[in-house]
């Protein structure tokens, strides 16, 4: 949690001054956000989130994420669509940082989801794939297979005294995923972050999807085994399969999946948890001092990963077999 | 910045049970607030603020600050209104904390204020003296002359680090302010932290007051004097006597100062100053580790101190002389 970048009324004022939103009415930072600074905006216009990317985020990138907004935006799907200024440009700055107004999305993160939220996830997720399928725009997803032995190799020395034996699983790991990491799987534009945070409901119903800033072009069913991975365990590593079943048939719903999908699923499961441990491990190893942020724990997903070293089919994540339209 | 306390949804949603304002539709915890935890909420009720109170805020204290938001409210102040719940209470609890939801207000605190900001706070800080006159509960000031040389004490043996002779200059002051600390002045329901944070505006207009968590009952000229240090002075400690005299001609528009608030001026301004010191000081001295709130610099005190020292007549603080309701 943290707002990495004050913002003062009269820097904030002339910013607007861009934009044909009104009159600034209220501004708030926000606690939550990880990666950028963002605001709580209300002006005469309505409600809005103001974003300030600070370092992680490539400002290269801005361009796909902006533009993905509002593709799928256009498409029907609830996610946050940004404000263009009236030069017709999104993409602002304030403070020294790339900024951008989106509109604001009602709705509220569900911290222990049950099996209709993973449902209403699977058809959302589904949806998403599909409402991208015509975006002109390609970004290669930088931590997927290719990435993940360089990005170990930065948190090798320390592994070991994050939890015994953490290299020896991960170099195990790594030989299998490299060896057999699925390619020329159905694909197009990704999540790849659809995290609890990242999913709004109102009351039981899903009421929109945030945070595209890992957004890239990929398979859709590794998209299907992050949020597999991020919604459907316990931290202590246990495999809800109910929730598993409802997610995958909740997509299944709107989007079948093909049987090389379907068998490559445990595999990209596996990839999915080693992704997130690994970032979360060089995280947890290097702290900044000062650091506003509470690193998460790389561990969940070390447990995770053994339950998937088992997994051998897709009907071990909750998969029904082939419904009536595979 | 901070949200001291996470919040789940399900926690939340069963403690807004309690309460007739509908259905929750977001929440974002705000980074603003050194005391509390505080978070944005909208329902289908409208907007609100949600506080946690942490350790710092004495829950023996909160009917007081939490009753008199409700008076001022009442008798049209623009300030937080403490919602009741069904039962008819305001203080709640959550995640283990007393707990209140206020009526959210629009504004934007105004970061370098100018002689018309001033000239609107004087006015709203009359008009809250006012609004208070028939306040029935009473609070003493825990933070005033009698609290300053035991708070002192606190930080003697290290103050001399933070700037060479503070701590000469400071029983210098003490000894000043205890010989000569006026009593009997015209009292009631002060803010007692009239910050700029504290006081939004929209555009140039004054929109309310927020923050009620020091007030207490004392001299109304020494709440003018704490607003005196807080919004007429650079970090460098010049005085800008232009904004003085707006902010108590503001302020006499609606509550001429008799002719005792008059001559105690200085020497409030002076006691006003060396409390925001002191309280600074023992923050600088004492940053718990892992502190999510960067301390304010005390020395910014020190150096207004400078000027309070040599001031002895209202006029210095831009008083214009008796008015003709005077």
């Amino acid at each position: 949690m943290a707002v990495y970048t004050e913002v003062s009324d009269a820097a904030l004022t002339a910013f607007l001054a861009a934009y044909d939103i009104g009159t600034l009415l209220s501004y708030k930072g926000i606690a939550e956000g990880v990666e950028n600074t963002n605001f709580y905006l209300h002006t005469t216009g309505g409600s809005f989130i103001l974003t300030l990317y600070e370092k992680r985020v490539r400002a290269d990138d801005l361009p796909f994420f902006l533009n993905l907004m509002e593709h799928l935006a256009a498409r029907g799907l609830a996610c946050p669509q940004p404000i263009r200024d009236r030069t017709g440009v999104a993409l602002g700055e304030l403070c020294g940082r790339p900024a951008v107004i989106v509109t604001f999305l009602d709705g509220v993160s569900v911290k222990r989801p049950g099996v209709d939220h993973c449902h209403a996830l699977g058809r959302a997720l589904a949806g998403l794939h599909a409402a991208g399928a015509d975006f002109g725009m390609r970004r290669v997803n930088n931590l997927s297979v290719d990435a993940w032995e360089p990005l170990f190799r930065l948190s090798e020395p320390q592994a070991d005294t994050v939890s015994h034996g953490l290299t020896e699983r991960v170099l195990g790991d790594l030989a299998v995923l490299q060896a057999s990491w699925p390619l020329g799987l159905p694909s197009g534009v990704i999540h790849a972050d659809l995290f609890t945070d990242n999913v709004f409901f109102i009351g039981d119903e899903l009421s929109g999807l945030i945070d595209f800033y890992f957004a890239c072009t990929d398979a859709f069913a590794y998209d299907l085994a992050i949020c597999l991975n991020a919604w459907c365990f316990e931290a202590d590593g246990s495999f809800h399969r109910d929730m598993g079943a409802a997610l995958i048939a909740g997509y299944e719903a709107v989007r079948p999946l093909v049987s090389a999908e379907v068998t490559a699923l445990p595999i990209l499961c596996r990839g999915a948890a080693l992704r997130f441990m690994l970032t979360r491990l060089v995280d947890w190893l290097n702290v900044p001092t000062g650091a506003l942020v509470q690193p998460k724990d790389p561990l969940e997903y070390d447990l995770r990963l053994t339950f998937h070293r088992t997994a051998t089919d897709a009907r071990d994540y909750g998969w029904a077999g082939p419904g009536p339209s595979a």
